[in-house]
């Protein structure tokens, strides 16, 4: 049988309430990692896990567990993201090291990050060898993209092709294994699990300059972030780089003005560069992106040896991804 | 063929230095990641892994990647410890997050976390199955055990037992485990295993209570440290903690003023305490727990299913360790 989004979700839940984090001791490693998972998200990776397993197999119960390893390493992720990036709220809730301190969170982050390997062995032993070399290469290329990320604040220029490879690793890579994890789990050959792997990535990549575009020309009460957020960080997004790009000399020499000041009022800011976006073109060519990724990631479930009406969840999954309907 | 630490020790170093982390990308990564592997330490958990190896194998190529993986999670922990602590140096060097800076530290080790997985698979793909779990529930212990040193601090009474608990997890079920995985790679049988990893445990514990021992007791010039330096600190060593529960009421009292005491002159707090310690003969405590886990770690080794001559060089370490002479 196929589940769809909400029940895997619902067995995602299930398995984390189960890990029952409140009562462990010590208390103060684990409340935080309690914490952190029960303030919400919506479990997309170990969602796709299981839809991936779930399109070669109607036995999941060896799946589930390695989907929450993947969901405890998202989360690793961002509690220590948010000690980097000095973020006071996360899915409108007080981050980890503000709520307790900066100590507590990188000490429960790390025991996250080993929980996740923990969480993803709990599962078949002959699979081992199978699932954990994805897993691996996924999370060091996550901790090298979000190096990218920080090394790129610094960096006046960055070219495209640098900032398409730094959303790759950042996050693309996490979702494509979430899908290979999960095909291989559910018996798929290397070939199919292939597909699902691109398939992740471009998913992925596709979500991430949509993600950007979004935050600018995005709808406030839909998107659920400040439109112009990155805009106000001077933050390297699709649009950024592209418009520092393509402009005209004029356009170039604004944009570097605008983003050198120190003083500015906020509505301006997002305003004028805005406008700049507006003249270049950014959003016709971040609109290209997106579709050219998209594209891919439906060329590559097409590939997918199973039948197509096992393929309907995992689709229709996708398409909602990136119609922000969930 | 049988290794002796020497030997042991190049073929480690051989590998970390393969690893060229130096000239890696992104630098901001894994700049740090070689710098912290390169200021030296003894590499006693990946020896101990090759020497348990070693008693079962002449065949050792398989094992050196998974012993390099637990070095390189050892320093990881050495270098968020480092933080937590906000320690400047670490063997005579500048720690990470000062000589970078405390995002730069959270991020490569969260890396060096990583890397210590993927290296301990760097074997034969039929042992991930027996290895990684027991490396797994090692490091989740490893930062239970931080979290209940941490916990300590703040904590006015700690008993011997939970003292101990702390240590065990802190220290010693890393060695342990270095113990056990050699031995899984060298072939050993459950039952060996089992018996070298009890050893190792046993081992860690009478180190580590040598270690408060030689804090306060020990010859300036041998131990490395600053004599008394735990004392400055008010850390719950195993002195400390024995002192607060077995000395008269009156010592109690005046070591609390001392642990109390906001202005004091480091000599004569040292001196001070030094002399509570002798008047409630917590020397000879620590003395005869150093000795009852270090017999307890020699029986281990006797149990071991190999000819005495196989365990003559990691006997040899061990003594060697307890007397502080390499």
């Amino acid at each position: 049988m196929l589940y769809n989004f909400e029940q895997l979700q619902q067995k995602v839940e299930a398995a984390i309430h189960h890990l029952d984090f409140e009562n462990r001791k010590p208390e103060g490693l684990y409340a935080p990692v309690g914490y952190i998972l029960s303030i919400g998200g919506k479990r997309v990776r170990p969602v796709m896990l299981l839809m991936a397993c779930n399109l070669f197999s109607d036995e999941m119960d060896h799946a589930v567990m390695p989907a929450v390893g993947l969901e405890v390493f998202h989360n690793f992720t961002l509690l220590h993201d948010d000690i980097m990036d000095d973020a006071p709220i996360r899915r409108n809730h007080s981050t980890v090291h503000v709520k307790w301190n900066n100590n507590t969170a990188i000490l429960s982050g790390d025991a996250m990050s080993v929980l996740a390997y923990e969480y993803l062995m709990t599962t078949i032993p002959e699979l081992f060898s199978k699932i954990l070399p994805v897993f691996s290469k996924a999370a060091i290329e996550v901790c090298e993209g979000q190096q990218l990320d920080v090394d790129f604040e610094s960096q006046y220029y960055v070219s495209e092709q640098e900032y398409l490879k730094m959303i790759e690793l950042k996050t693309s890579v996490l979702l494509a294994a979430s899908f290979q994890i999960g095909a291989l789990l559910g018996g798929a050959n290397d070939q199919n699990a292939q597909y699902l792997y691109d398939a992740g990535l471009n998913l992925g990549l596709a979500f991430q300059v949509q993600d950007d575009l979004l935050d600018t020309y995005g709808d406030q009460s839909k998107f659920g972030k400040t439109i112009g957020g990155d805009i106000l960080l001077n933050k390297k997004t699709f649009l950024m780089v592209k418009a520092l790009e393509v402009s005209g000399k004029e356009d170039k020499e604004l944009l570097n003005d605008i983003i050198g000041a120190k003083d500015f009022d906020p509505t301006e800011k997002i305003r004028q560069v805005k406008e700049i976006y507006d003249r270049s073109g950014v959003k016709d060519l971040a609109e290209q992106k997106i579709r050219y990724y998209s594209d891919k990631a439906f060329g590559c479930f097409e590939k997918i040896g199973v039948s197509s009406d096992r393929k309907i969840v995992i689709t229709k999954m996708a398409s909602a991804l990136m119609s922000r309907s969930f």
